[in-house]
C-alpha cells in the first residue's frame, strides 16, 4: 500500500498497442492499492529520429535547441498513456519534466538534476491520480528545457522515487533483469538475482546499458531499492540493493564490454610538471568523460599520453586536444577508433586475491593483447582490439564460471 | 527598423528543406535591421497525425491530455528553425508557448489567450536574438498546457504583435493573399489588395480558412496591421486593415463557403417561454459554436428548432440536445450532415441596398433551395444542400462581378 515509482523504456511504449499494455499493467498495480508514479521514455527510435532531423538542418546543432527538440518524444508517450489509463476508468494525469518540478543545471544534452520541487506530483498523488511523468527532461533555473543524456529516464525515475520517499523504484525494460554478461554474446549468460549498488554502478559506467550510471548513483546515495524487470513477461527481475554479506562469496559477478570508445594519443608531450593538467583541463571544461589515461614512461624529454573517451565525443575531444597540443608544443594527436573495453566487476574482489592476474592470463592464453588497464577495488578493465572483444567476453565469462550450469561461487586462487 | 512578428504555416515548415528556406527569408528581413519574432506552426499533417494516435488509444481522449500531445508539433519546428538560423550565423532562440509567456484560460483544445507575459521575449529581442515562438499553444494559470484551436498560430502571432507593439504582423502561408473566393472552385477568383478587419472577421467566421477568427478579432481590437503573403513567391499579399472610405464602393468583396457544418433539429418542442433557453444553455456550457438558429412558426402547441454547428462538434451537440429534449419533453433530435453554407461579405452592404435580394434571386434562378438564412450589416449567409455549394459559389462570384476581368465596383440595384 505504499508508493511505487515505475519506469517503462522505449520498447515498452514503442507503439499504441504496447502503450495500452503498459496501461493494463499499471492498472493492476493500482488495483493493489499502491500510489503510482509512472515515468516514460519516448517510443523506441523516436529520439534518434529527432536527432537525425537536427543534423539534416545543420552539422553543429546548438545543444539548447537540440534539447528543445529531443524532449518532445516523451511528451508524446505521456499523454497517450494517461488517455489509456483514463479509458480503463482510472484517474491519470501526464506531467512534463517542468510540471513534475525537475530542475537541472544548464549542461544541455547531459544535464544533472539539482532539485525536485515535488509539490505538484504530490498534489495529484494525494488526489489519487496515477501521475505519468516525462522522463529524460527537466528545466534549468531560467526555464530552458534540458535533457539528462541517454537513459536519462532511469535517473528521472530514481530521483523522483528518492524525492517522494517511495518504497521502491521499478525499471521495466525489454530484458528480464541484469545479466552476468550480454546474452547476445554469451548464450550461457545468467540473470543475477541481487546485485550491489557499487557493482551496478561499475557495470553501468563500464558500458552495460541496462541502467543509466547516474540513476544508480542516486539509488546508491539514498539507498533506494531498484528492481529491473521485463515489461513483457513476469519474473523476479534483478534487485539492485545494498551490499549483502553473501555477495562477497562471489569474486566476479559480471563481465561487461563497451565497443563505443575511442583512444586519443597526444604524441611527443614535453615531460614537465603541469603539462598533463593543461591537457585535461581543456577536456574537463567541455564535460567530456575521460575514462582511462596512460602516460608512457619517458626515456627522453618527450612522452606520449593516451586517453579513452566515448566515441560520440571523440571528434570534439580531438579538436580540444589538438589545440592543447599546439599550446604545449606536443608533436601531434592520433585517434584510434578500433578499440574495445572488457571488464569484470564484483564486490567479492575485495576479499579475493589474484582476480586481475587470472584476467590477464586468460587473455594471454587466448593471445589477446592488452593495451591499457584500469582497476578499482571491485573491477578490472582492459582496452583491447575491438575485433577481440566478443571472444574476450566469452573467455572471461567461462573462465570466471559465470554461466548457468557452473557453480556461482568462484574461489580465485 | 521596427519590430515585425511573422508567422509561417504548416506547409511553409513542412520539411527540412522548407525550414531552411524560411530561415533564409527570415535572415533577409533581419539584414534589413528589423527586430523579429517568428511564430511557427507544426509541420503540415503533424497535428492530425498526433490526433490520430490519440484516437487509436481511446474514442474519447481527455482534452487536457490531447493538448499535451498536439502541442508537441510546434515544439519540433521551432528548434529546427532556430538551428537553421544559427547555421546562417544569426542569434536565434526557440521558445515554447509558456516560455513566451502566453497564458490562456483552461478551455482545452480551444483556449483563449488571457495574458502575455512578454518579458522573456523582450529580453531576447533586446539581446538581438531572432525569437522563434511555438504557435498554437499556451499554459493556463496552473501551468497546464493548452492549445488555441485550429489556426491558433495566427492568433499567437497577432497577440504577440499587439503585446510587443510590433509595427505589423505578417502571416506567411501557401497562398499569396486573401481571395474573392476559393480559387479551387472559381478559377477567376482575384486576390484582394486591402480588406477591412470586419470583412476579414466575417470571412473567417463564415469558413474562409486563411486566418483564424480570433486572430482577426485581436487585430481589429488593437488596430494591428496584418498582411497575408505567400512563403513561396514574392508579392504584395493582402492587407487586413481599418475600413477605408473607398472600400464602401464595393458592395460585396468576397464569397465564402463552408462544407463542414451540420444541422441539428429538435422536433416537437413545446412552444412555451424558456424552452429555447434550456436547449441553448446546455450547448453553450459545452462551448460549442452554434451558428444559425431557426425556430419554425408554430401552428400547434409544438414547434421545431434547428441549429447549425461545426460538423466536428455535431456528435457532442447531438448528445447534449438529446438529453435536453428528454428534459423538456420534445419528441426527437435529427441530424443532417449534407448541408453547406454560402455567404457574401462586404462592408459596402451598409450603403448598398438590395444585396440580399440579389443573392436570393441568383439562387432562385439556379433552382437552388435556401434552407436557412442569417444576415448581418456586412454579410448574407444561406444554408443550402452540400451538393449545391460549388455551383452557388460560382454563380455568386459571377453575379456580383468579383472576377478578375470584371469591374470591381458593383452597384447593387
Amino acid at each position: 500500500m505504499g508508493l511505487i515509482v515505475q519506469k517503462y523504456g522505449g520498447t515498452s511504449v514503442g507503439d499504441v498497442e504496447r502503450i495500452k499494455n503498459v496501461a493494463k499493467k499499471v492498472a493492476q498495480y493500482k488495483a493493489q492499492g499502491h500510489g503510482l508514479v509512472v515515468v516514460l521514455s519516448a517510443m523506441s527510435g523516436k529520439t534518434d529520429e529527432l536527432i537525425k532531423l537536427a543534423y539534416q538542418i545543420t552539422d553543429e546543432p546548438s545543444e539548447r535547441e537540440l534539447d528543445m527538440l529531443i524532449s518532445t518524444g516523451e511528451r508524446i508517450t505521456i499523454p497517450l498513456l494517461a488517455m489509456a489509463l483514463q479509458s480503463l476508468g482510472l484517474k491519470a494525469v501526464s506531467l512534463t519534466g517542468r510540471q513534475s518540478g525537475i530542475f537541472t543545471d544548464s549542461m544541455y544534452t547531459k544535464a544533472r538534476i539539482t532539485k525536485i520541487a515535488k509539490e505538484n506530483v504530490q498534489k495529484y498523488l494525494h488526489d489519487d491520480y496515477i501521475v505519468v511523468v516525462a522522463g529524460f527532461q527537466g528545466v534549468d533555473e531560467s526555464s530552458n528545457v534540458t535533457t539528462l543524456g541517454r537513459g536519462g529516464s532511469d535517473t528521472t525515475a530514481v530521483a523522483l522515487a528518492v524525492a517522494l520517499s517511495a518504497d521502491k523504484c521499478e525499471i521495466y525494460t525489454d530484458v528480464d533483469g541484469v545479466y552476468t554478461t550480454d546474452p547476445n554474446v554469451v548464450p550461457q549468460a545468467r540473470r543475477i538475482e541481487r546485485i550491489s549498488y557499487e557493482e551496478m554502478l561499475e557495470m553501468a559506467s563500464l558500458g552495460a546499458k541496462v541502467l543509466q550510471t547516474r540513476s544508480v548513483e542516486f539509488a546508491a546515495k539514498y539507498r533506494m531499492p531498484v528492481v529491473v524487470k521485463s515489461t513483457f513477461k513476469d519474473g523476479p527481475g534483478t534487485w539492485v540493493v545494498e551490499e549483502e554479506a553473501d555477495m562477497e562469496k562471489v569474486a566476479v559477478s559480471s563481465v561487461v564490454y563497451d565497443k563505443n570508445q575511442a583512444k586519443l594519443t597526444v604524441v611527443g608531450v614535453p615531460d614537465k610538471p603541469g603539462i598533463a593538467a593543461k591537457i585535461f583541463n581543456a577536456i574537463a571544461r567541455a564535460e567530456i568523460n575521460v575514462d582511462m589515461i596512460i602516460q608512457n614512461v619517458s626515456v627522453t624529454a618527450l612522452t606520449d599520453l593516451s586517453l579513452t573517451v566515448p566515441r560520440a565525443e571523440a571528434g570534439k575531444a580531438m579538436k580540444l586536444l589538438e589545440s592543447a597540443a599546439n599550446e604545449i608544443e606536443a608533436k601531434s594527436v592520433m585517434i584510434d577508433e578500433e578499440i574495445g573495453k572488457v571488464s569484470i566487476v564484483g564486490v567479492g574482489m575485495r576479499s579475493h586475491t589474484g582476480v586481475a592476474a587470472k584476467f590477464f592470463s586468460l587473455m594471454a592464453d587466448a593471445n589477446i593483447n592488452i593495451e591499457m588497464i584500469s582497476t578499482s577495488e571491485i573491477k578490472v578493465s582492459c582496452v583491447i582490439r575491438k575485433g577481440d572483444v566478443d571472444r574476450a567476453v566469452r573467455i572471461l565469462h567461462a573462465g570466471f564460471h559465470l554461466g548457468g550450469g557452473e557453480p556461482r561461487v568462484e574461489q580465485a586462487h
